[in-house]
């Protein structure tokens, strides 16, 4: 790898948030590609009100490399590094109160306006990371809003029968288990951008997130798949601290692994990153492993996460995948 | 006056995006002044909803400033000038539809965002101003949202009978004739960098604008036409082309004037400045050159319009305005 690599960064929400904050501590070259399925909250109506991809994922990322502590140590005024500051804090930023605009990010309406006037959401994603002085790139896994639908077991009295669920809202919530999800429409074509990105990368990491509406969606788009297939870069996965409440309550580790490799069981991964605390000893370590075998992947472990809190420090995790970038596959 | 003189423009909405554009080719140095007592539209939602200074006056203001040709015209490369032209175009964006969202202009969410996020209006202005590369400052003529209330005559049987009006909608488009307009809060207090540019400006431009909710409301201000009458600067009322249907319909241009001295005749101006082609003949004429007498200001007649529209071409009030600036008081 160069000394700035090319990094390829996929997921969504506050996962994406935490893998783009370390990996912009190892490269200035850092795309995000984001999941468009949301349909809750601001993001969910202003796809329902303006037809647009929904914005909110894509502004978290923005903010992610507008404001990442590598953004601002690169700015030598600290007048500079304040107005950054406070300019991602004015994306993410919602509005309060219980009228219509009450929940909104400001960064939401300014991309989705933004996008309305230049016709497109890829463009207007660049223009304000031109506009805050960020480096890197932000795209959407396409262009089009996608939906999520799943196969929900344990919600009839039979546990043998599954139902449809449709909205990632209500895929994230629901009581029973998800088995499958896909996507709609089916097989959406990928952001062309996206796809050259990660066929250029050196590093592609995926995850963390919610693992049926922010992860395993990025390879239920058919292009996208078969570039990250192809790509000669170092690939992986950055498998969640705990499995979350809803869509993946319960799950085991291993049971993460398998139920990626059930939606895209031709994804090639190189290293499986999971945090000390979550790993099992013993028998189940095992079956993790060969479950990241399933893709050719070797079980990676290290020091991830805040002490005490469910979230990743991405300090941790840049150092960690550096360590990794250096090692052999 | 310096070869970049300091100009501060009072004003709102369409009239003062026309004046700052024709400021614009004189000087970089142009302020605007802006009331803040709309309470329809966008605007009037926002400062419901938010409790906000309403942002419209004061966005179009900036847009002004921001793609005026002359700014453009300072910009070397024509990739940058259609990135301002774009930004200027967003910022007036309004999203369309029936929805929460519908109506909002891109930018009146973004400076109330802003605004929030930063604590102060006057702060947000001219971030926004710093972040789009433009000249000169937008300020609004108070840092709290205000009322225009107005006393209305020929709504009752009784044409002696005059009943209040409250609301900038509510006066700009009654049926009845506005007799005299106040602020709620009375006497509110100015804009401490608005009264600084006053004082400093070279040049002074009222008008054009609704005359009764974009024009007097800022003699209403006593700080401000304090500053006004203490001002060294050349004073100039720039005079609207015709009535306006609702709250000046049938108005002359002399009652214009004497409607304007009846709120604040400590006001001292120049010139008034009118259109050839909205002056009268003979008696009539003397009676506009003594009502602009009552401010101690010179009636200025030249080619302002448009041709065959009811709006200042911007290019032509900057050549008239010039010259006067060159010629004695």
């Amino acid at each position: 790898m160069t000394a700035q690599p090319k990094i390829v960064a996929l997921g969504g929400g506050h996962g994406l948030y935490a893998t783009l904050t370390a990996m912009r501590y190892l490269s200035t070259r850092v795309t995000a590609v984001v999941t468009v399925a949301d349909d809750g909250g601001s993001s969910g109506r202003i796809r329902a009100e303006l037809g647009a991809i929904p914005p909110g994922d894509l502004r978290m990322a923005l903010a992610a490399l507008v404001s990442a502590p590598a953004a601002l140590e690169g700015l030598v005024d600290s007048a500079q590094r304040t107005r950054v500051t406070m300019w991602a804090q004015t994306l993410q930023h919602r509005f309060s109160g219980h009228g219509a605009l009450a929940g909104h990010p400001v960064g939401n309406l300014l991309l989705a306006g933004l996008a309305e006037v230049m016709g497109d959401p890829v463009a207007a994603l660049d223009e304000l990371m031109r506009l805050f002085n960020a480096h890197g790139r932000v795209l959407p896994m396409a262009r089009v809003p996608l939906m999520i639908e799943a196969d929900v077991s344990g919600l009839e009295s039979d546990p043998r029968m599954s139902r449809v669920i449709q909205g990632q809202v209500a895929v994230a919530t629901t009581p029973g288990k998800v088995r499958r999800v896909r996507l709609v429409p089916n097989e959406p074509p990928a952001c062309a951008d996206a796809l050259t990105a990660i066929a250029e990368a050196d590093l592609i990491t995926l995850g963390p997130g919610s693992w049926f509406s922010s992860v395993i969606p990025h390879v239920l788009v058919p292009e996208q798949l078969q570039a990250l297939t192809r790509s000669l870069a170092r690939r992986m996965l950055i498998v969640n601290l705990e499995p979350e409440l809803g869509e993946t309550t319960g799950f085991s580790l291993e049971r993460h692994l398998h139920v990626l490799h059930a939606h895209a069981d031709t994804l090639r991964i190189d290293d499986v990153v999971v945090d000390e605390r979550s790993v099992p000893m013993g028998r189940e370590r095992e079956h993790v492993e060969r479950a990241a075998a399933l893709f050719g992947a070797t079980l990676r472990i290290g020091d991830l996460a805040v002490p005490g809190a469910n979230v990743h420090d991405p300090r941790k995790v840049a150092d960690v995948v550096s360590a990794l970038v250096q090692s052999p596959r």
